[in-house]
């Protein structure tokens, strides 16, 4: 049968692995360590069932606009969907619709090509520096969108609103994407430009810093006349993404502000304390601005260290890939998670 | 600024109105009448909120596991996504990937020109005949993929799996979709042919027959190959489209036959008692084997109707579009609410 030549074929993006053994310490998908705020429990636990047979709001008005408020913005200027995946997939389809290369760095999210090839976007890698620092400069060119995630990941590193100001004026042609997914670990975040530019959209998720990777909840914010296309777009798709479930949790995260600020305001200081621990045994870092350290050994090979972590059942992330290779991504865990693999690193590392 | 001319501009789907009026009879989205499964609120209501934190089982290797169980497939022959929307939007992207025009009835879901459009593939339609029927010949033709509801909607009409096995017969070269959204209130699926056929995609849902729209599941089925393809889209797309709740409710659902067959089976027969009270009321229809009617009256504008009735605070659904401008698609409601909107029809037509 020849129906296979009319197939789209793509390579998709591997996540990292969701193990089923309970006793691995898992510091390979930037989770947090920490439960949600406790009203998404009072959420669940006291659910009307009975609405399910209902189809939920489509427009998601209620958390559109508890998150347009947390940010100073109006509800037009705010877009929600199923993680942040999700939206920066709708995003490609929607903004980067030219023949012109999308520009991004070539140490980055490693789902930007994916979803460039599963659309036939056309794009260039734009090469990080010898620091594994943006060239504001490779952006000054023509191009059919930009993306950068700041903090950028793997590697952690964040730069100001006003790197973003320079690139986004330079190019008024194309809509640039800045990914904030790790943004808030002590990051500051581009939304502060929403009103300055029509063309700058900015991507947060729920997955990090609100601790519920398994609800499914990014948003973008922009302009009014990016959301809307954004909103055709969503609604030529799938004209429910968000179920009530989600939408409902959702909402209580937000509203408990203070819950948020003290869970990040831990995982930063389990980092800071983690960084000066990995600098004992020998690790050089970069400057995370994230849940994460993207870390190398200075004599101990990355694959080395990934392996023997693994055997001891604690997981981190590592890629095969160029320039990389040798660099361990680890998430920040619960304080005594980090002393555990501190404390085996030590050990494994003494002799070396 | 010209960034807009690089934005991918698509008209999209208007879905039917969900009305915050707790007061409306709402019988224009063709939901449930009753509750979800009873296991799904003990899911709910007994969940551990903590494991929110991590990331999904972006295999969804548990609710695949049960609709395989339940359809007599294997566990690669089943694909779950966000309601079937989400399933067949990516099936769209994955198998519609030709210059040559896919086919689909002039008279069925309204999405499937919306996805056609979002994703630049070119279609024609081809016309219902005069009872509103699929002429199959119409499908004998080179095509670059076909896509039917059946039940087709918004029509109810029914197709047996022979009246598909000779299109598909007939189209080696293409991926034949069959979407079978209401196929549970009385319709035989192609479910049955799925080992014959491996280009026979079948699409189905949880948000009629098992009373979760708000839940947000559909899947497919189909031979290893197509799924394979599928997932390889979706994991190009966001690896993790079904959430942890989304998924445990899920596989409650399903656990619950008994539960399942005796609501389908209720629902059935309010629409046929239904159906005998429309025809005192000189109403025309077809013989549907669906959770809804899609009638006409002898004397009266449907549009006459579709108004006074939204007067009234009963929601039906009309499309202003050629040859169905003069139906109503009749959601089938409780008992209670049919006889309601029966007993206002009778009055408000008794000197038409």
């Amino acid at each position: 049968m020849s129906w296979e030549k009319n197939v789209r074929k793509v390579v998709p993006y591997v996540a990292g692995e969701q193990p089923q053994n309970k006793n691995v310490i898992k510091l390979n998908t930037n989770e947090c360590p920490y439960p949600p705020a406790p009203e998404v429990e009072c959420v669940l636990h006291g659910f009307d069932y009975n609405i399910l047979r209902k189809y939920p709001d489509p427009d998601v008005s209620e958390l559109v606009a508890v998150l347009a408020k947390r940010h100073g913005l109006s509800k037009d200027q705010v877009f929600v969907g199923v993680g942040s995946d999700d939206v920066l997939a709708m995003a490609f389809l929607t903004f980067f619709h030219s023949d012109k290369p999308i520009l991004f760095p070539d140490i980055t999210y490693s789902f930007y090509d994916v979803w460039a090839d599963l659309y036939r976007i056309s794009y260039e890698y734009q090469s990080l520096d010898e620091n594994f620092r943006i060239s504001k400069s490779d952006y000054y060119k023509e191009n059919g969108g930009i993306v950068i995630a700041n903090p950028n990941a793997p590697t952690g590193v964040c730069e100001e609103p006003s790197f973003f100001e320079d690139i986004i004026k330079a190019n008024p042609d194309s809509v640039v994407i800045v990914d904030e997914a790790y943004v808030d670990f002590g990051g500051k975040s581009c939304v502060s430009l929403i009103n300055k530019y029509e063309n700058l959209l900015v991507v947060q998720t729920f997955s990090k810093s609100r601790a519920l990777a398994g609800l499914r909840i990014g948003y973008a914010m922009g302009s009014k006349k990016l959301i809307k296309y954004l909103n055709d777009v969503k609604f030529s798709f799938n004209s429910y993404t968000m179920n009530t479930v989600t939408i409902k949790a959702g909402i209580a995260s937000v509203q408990n502000e203070e819950y948020f600020n003290r869970v990040t305001a831990k995982i930063m200081e389990t980092r800071e304390n983690t960084k000066k621990r990995l600098s004992k045994l020998d690790f050089v870092f970069l400057d995370s601005k994230t849940n994460f350290i993207f870390a190398t050994h200075k004599r101990v090979p990355a694959q080395e260290i990934f392996d023997v972590l693994r055997q001891n059942e604690i997981y981190v992330r590592h890629w095969n890939k160029p320039r990389i290779e040798n660099y361990l991504r680890i998430s920040i865990g619960t304080d005594d998670e980090m002393k555990t693999v501190l404390d085996f690193l030590e050990q494994y590392l003494k002799d070396k």
